[in-house]
């Protein structure tokens, strides 16, 4: 894709954006060998048989209606599900868009906002595009969040829990200290946690939102739920704070949630017995790669996320990426400072996970 | 739905927003007496059968996998369609998405921006969004666009064509007249036309983007395609355009449009015959209703889209509004300078615009 690389037409800021880089999406894996897509953090197992069903109830006339502007079906049946009333609930297009609005609403305040050096590599890029300065904070040599050295002034926080792409899990009680701490030292600057991947082994902070006003929670239907191709995601929080998201929300577009959409989420998040099904099979086999990794003397990352982030010992990572690639195993790479030498490795199937491991006794 | 005023948690932003109020979405159209949505513009026939076809057979395990990112395939179909190339062709989540992108990517410029005193009430809320200055220009005393009235400084011009809520068209030569004198005064600037409504009896403006650098064209699967419940909108314009609103969006969210969305827009596009049935029937009822309310003393302005902007004889149109209201009809009245005494009418099926007649025959 050629990019023009300025135009008189141009607004100030369009110039200076980096847009971010979404792992590649290959137009089909099917084909002579298939691939086997371990890159994006999708969910292995479909969705769930009543989310396709409702989706086919809802498919039909009803599409030439706008959906409801409010997702009230969406945030009641959310909100019943994390104890919570509608008005803590907000909706977006994926869990991005949700981000979106929340550093515009929520982030852009006088003091630069903090988040760690290694993590989602959107974070610097939504700052980019509300013009927010942020500060990064470094991550212990074990890639651990440090709690207290985020006790400096800042105008908000926020980090994926377990954080990526490290899959390192912050215990309950470290963020309860940190929102305590945050609202003694920056009593109004919120604190966001990015639970996209916080059904893999975590518990979620979604029961904190009644006890702390400054704690905004952000999830996704696109990783546990196996529903990345409807994209729905959703934050939790004080009243205040999502009244602010919907402030924005509305003055930017109406109706961002199809019809289809909704009605997928709300049956999905209906079905508890498949959604732990799937959830359970993953961590078994993350805790079955994790094991024949290290046997093969990887490092290997505590991961409560549905990826691993690992470091192989007798091949650079990129060249490992590569060689995998050659075989039709896609894995993801990131090219930046104190993790190169790593990969991370989306959890699929058993038969993915077994695909992947022979590979990997082929190459090194 | 009660609002906050403000919190010590809000960016500055959030307070001094007055978001856009979409017109009311009823959770049902059935009941005892079934409602009749005339509000929002939506096309009364059910989408193409070849679009829900292909919703059906997107819809399945492959919905665990994120969508294409740069939504290839739609930009394929659409470019085809319009005799452009794919990186003419920008696809958003609705074309109110789109809008939103376009007034951060292209219209926050140094001078103010134009649009119409009359015109899409969404414009000032994106303006007031993303801290742009804009002007408006006072429509005839017959409600028409002056194209000459444009010739002014300005870092832009936005406006619907044909115009909403008023539904006139702007004929395709006074638009590269536009497009002319905005090149010669300002000619770092563009000129956006809002097309929302374009199929209804109006020549796209499409035709002119290979010939004009500053022209972009949105328009929308919601209305004509009778998918408002997907969420797919797009822009035509040259390379340079399209990629400044793909670098926003590429900081904002990757996946806008998701799978099912995507599959439905293909196959709408494809479906030439339903697309030219549906229009025509349309704009039919059109004809049909303009004469009906005519002979009943209202003042009816020329539409070239898929409503009729009207002004009742022997009733106020607030009034109006809240009686057709009580028997469940539902139009839409502004509460503007110039159009108070003016309701908006979707074109609805036939026999809606019967009951329409019959239950103005009872009221006034």
């Amino acid at each position: 894709l050629m990019m023009t690389m300025s135009s008189p037409f141009w607004s100030q800021i369009v110039a200076e954006l980096t847009p971010y880089t979404p792992g590649e999406q290959p137009k089909s894996l099917s084909g002579e060998t298939p691939l086997i897509k371990l890159n994006t953090n999708e969910n292995p197992y479909p969705p769930s048989p009543a989310a396709l069903k409702a989706i086919g109830a809802e498919r039909g006339e009803r599409l030439r209606l706008y959906p409801d502007p409010h997702s009230e079906q969406l945030k009641a049946s959310i909100s019943d599900y994390y104890h919570l009333s509608p008005d803590q609930v907000f909706i977006g297009n994926g869990s991005d868009e949700v981000l979106a609005h929340l550093f515009a609403a929520l982030l852009k305040k006088p003091q630069p906002i903090l988040f760690p050096d290694i993590t989602y590599s959107f974070y610097p890029v939504y700052s980019q595009l509300y013009g927010i300065e942020y500060k990064t904070v470094a991550l212990t040599e074990r890639f651990e969040i440090d709690v207290e050295a985020y006790a400096q002034p800042n105008g908000g926080i926020i980090f994926p829990n377990p954080n990526a792409p490290t899959g390192l899990l912050l215990p309950l009680e470290a963020i309860e200290r940190l929102l305590q701490q945050q609202l003694k030292y920056n009593p109004s600057s919120v604190v966001v946690m990015d639970e996209a991947y916080i059904d893999f082994g975590g518990v979620s902070a979604a029961a904190l939102v009644d006890k702390y006003p400054n704690l905004l929670v952000v999830q996704t239907f696109s990783k546990s739920r196996s529903l990345a191709g409807l994209r729905v995601g959703f934050a939790l929080g004080d009243r205040a704070l999502i009244d602010a998201l919907e402030r924005v929300k509305n003055s930017f577009n109406s109706y961002p949630i199809d019809r289809l959409a909704s009605a997928g989420a709300v049956a999905a998040l209906e079905d508890e017995a498949y959604f732990q099904t799937c959830c359970k099979k993953i961590m078994t086999s993350r805790t079955d790669l994790a094991h024949a990794l290290q046997v093969r003397g990887f490092e290997v990352l505590p991961s409560a996320a549905n990826f691993l982030f690992v470091k192989p010992k007798h091949i650079p990572a990129q060249e490992l990426t590569k060689r995998l690639r050659q075989v039709n195993i896609i894995v993801r790479h990131f090219k930046m400072a104190r993790i190169e030498e790593f990969i991370r490795i989306s959890i699929g199937t058993e038969a993915e996970m077994g695909a992947l491991i022979k590979s990997l006794d082929q190459i090194a």
